[in-house]
């Protein structure tokens, strides 16, 4: 089936809330294997929202309409799709139990409009609403199908998964697999693998750059194994950069994981980062085992003081962040220590232009790497560079 | 002008990405008077693209297209709106020169399908892209407007705000203002001026809650000074958890700014939270000014080997967020010093359930004050909310 999404509600033309709907239900749809083609968001107004019903009608063939089953004035979506189908709404005897029950329990008074919640369209398919009150309908009229789902994200899930996706048909599987990929912008990415990206068959490859990273999701109809192949020969060309799968992995993770894996221990010194790399390991669960604690040394003083080391250069040079790699190593006792020192605002430091940053990697029984890198952006995107650098260092270290 | 929005991505019709390129969009044009009717989202698909960009044509006379202005072979916007506009892409000296300074700086080297990137409509006005290579463009066309804009966040809000802003009209102008409250919830805080927002007359009063504080926005076309009435209301009732106006603003930017103004140095020692207070505070421009540096102890040795201290309970508890934070105090020479201490992951810590926080706050010349919280959520949401609520401690002791 060919589907369109339309969502109801003025606050999203208005940027007052993020749509999140639309990518649950894009998400949902696209491992049922149903394809999405189009996305529109109307305000509460019934003209503007039969106009779109038109034009889904005349295009796809499986549409859902979001939004607009609350209680207030604003609510159009149920009489104006009705209108449009040229059916009629009827009061759900389940759904009006279950309203009776909560105006109960709360010891509130029901309001009339309320009684607007649990109307459905007669002849159609009601949907129970399990974390609400307002009940959507599946209906089918010449070969198409219309479905309302209600607009607050904490309805929409459970009222998908618990009665819509039942009646949804089951086509070819979609599998996905997202490959991630660190030090390599997309274009020098997309550029290695373009014969294979413009020759793609069943398995189909969309990169997408992240903020830090970029990633390749391959995808195909059925036969699941038809991935591997695809893999294979996209790794041959690019896997130096290729860290691991998956929407849950990160650079983070892997490198959390390394480290317990090969029972290694770390601590940083951390100036330009001023605590996000110490705070980035930290996020990741079962970060403990392997991380102790590390310092912040952001003046020159306390670089000194609280490493116990003596600087013969300036803050941001490969000198001092070799002596605080190494002051890290020592006060802690770690196995491994990463400092980070730099320049993040928007003025030269010690004779070094913005984005500057030096990465020092101290290990036990190894001489101690120091990495000079020039990033770009603003304070707070040249910080988590750094950390992502510092964090594919240790990673191809260990490796 | 009545606007709509055309997203272009695959990777939002397939849920991968959540727009919030549309929640920016509408919100800044909104609060230049200007009407957004419609969204439409559709995939890298010119056919697609093209009947969008018709059925906008025929409704509406300003039309923004966001999205697939990069390099890669999936991003067709440009070809597709020029060819159905009838114009010529052109490349454009100033990007030009841009792509190859940067280019040159990182010592990469630039691609072919880079140079895609730089390519504006001929005869339309160039925008330019402070924070990344790809170029939109403003073309007028039968009355029309149709703007081109790139899809990462980090790119479109710069674009749209240097570039865009200023070659819109602006109507009746819209007067909003941002109130941002920390440490009370939606619904109490709705439920407190319940009146005001049922009453609102010219002046509109919409809450939003967001992950770790709530914000009112007021807004009003022509007359200003009606806001200020308003807010001086909603304050009388809800003043104590008001810290501060505006999207730019955050709790930390408050809390350093503060900081600075009272020349008060901060220091830290984190073991829950693992860096991210110290990162959190390095976050903001001017940080080092009251931050010379701290200590992350997550194991109980290093808490007592960096901060000189002897623990007397265990790592969770009142007495160990205490010690922690003098010790800090003392270390360093700082005027104020926080700690904090508590259980993030799912399984009891010392007798704690997940969710115990305990935050120590050492002032020279003061009592040190234990503070002791139940927070919700998984462990980087207790992370980040034990942040906050140590942010929100600072700002009312220095206050």
């Amino acid at each position: 089936m060919d589907a369109e999404l339309i969502f109801v509600g003025t606050e999203l033309l208005m940027g007052e809330v993020v749509n999140s709907n639309a990518a649950f239900l894009g998400e949902s749809l696209a491992s049922l294997g149903i394809n999405v083609y189009k996305h529109t968001v109307v305000g509460d107004n019934p003209g503007r929202l039969t106009d779109a019903l038109k034009l889904a009608s005349e295009r796809h063939n499986l549409i859902f309409v979001c939004g607009g089953l609350g209680p207030t004035d604003d609510d159009l979506t149920k009489e104006t799709l009705a209108e449009f189908l040229g059916v009629q709404l009827v009061e759900n005897a389940e759904a009006r139990a279950k309203l009776d029950e909560r105006f109960a329990v709360i010891g509130r008074e029901m309001t009339l409009n309320n009684l607007r919640q649990v109307l459905v369209m007669e002849g159609g398919i009601p949907l129970a609403n399990p974390t609400g009150l307002a009940w959507g309908t599946y209906y089918k009229k010449d070969e198409r199908v219309y479905i309302t789902l209600p607009g607050p994200p904490s309805e929409i899930k459970p009222m998908f998964n618990e009665s819509v996706r039942p009646l949804l048909p089951v086509g070819d599987k979609l599998h996905t697999r997202l490959l991630r990929f660190y030090g390599i912008g997309e274009s020098q990415l997309v550029t290695k693998i373009d014969d294979l990206i413009k020759n793609q068959g069943e398995v189909t490859i969309a990169p997408y750059a992240k903020t830090h990273e970029v990633t390749l999701r391959l995808a195909v109809k059925g036969d699941e194994s038809k991935i591997d192949i695809e893999e294979a020969k996209i790794l041959e060309r690019v896997g130096e950069f290729f860290y691991g799968y998956g929407e849950d992995n990160s650079l983070e993770k892997t490198v959390v994981d390394l480290l317990r894996e090969k029972n290694i221990e770390i601590s940083a010194a951390e100036s330009l980062t001023g605590g996000l790399f110490q705070s980035t390991i930290c996020s990741v669960s079962g970060a403990s085992e392997i991380f102790k604690g590390g310092f912040v040394t952001y003046s020159i003083e306390q670089k000194e003081k609280m490493l116990g080391i003596k600087l013969v250069a300036p803050a941001v040079s490969e000198s001092t962040a070799r002596l605080m790699a190494e002051g890290a190593l020592a006060k802690t006792g770690a196995q491994i220590a990463i400092s980070f020192t730099g320049v993040a605002g928007s003025g030269e430091v010690d004779g070094q232009p913005p984005g500057t940053v030096f990465v020092g990697l101290a290990q036990k029984g190894f001489e101690t790497q120091v990495h000079h890198f020039r990033l770009y952006g603003g304070r707070n995107h040249v910080r988590l560079s750094a950390v992502m650098r510092g964090l594919d260092l240790i990673r191809r270290t260990i490796l």
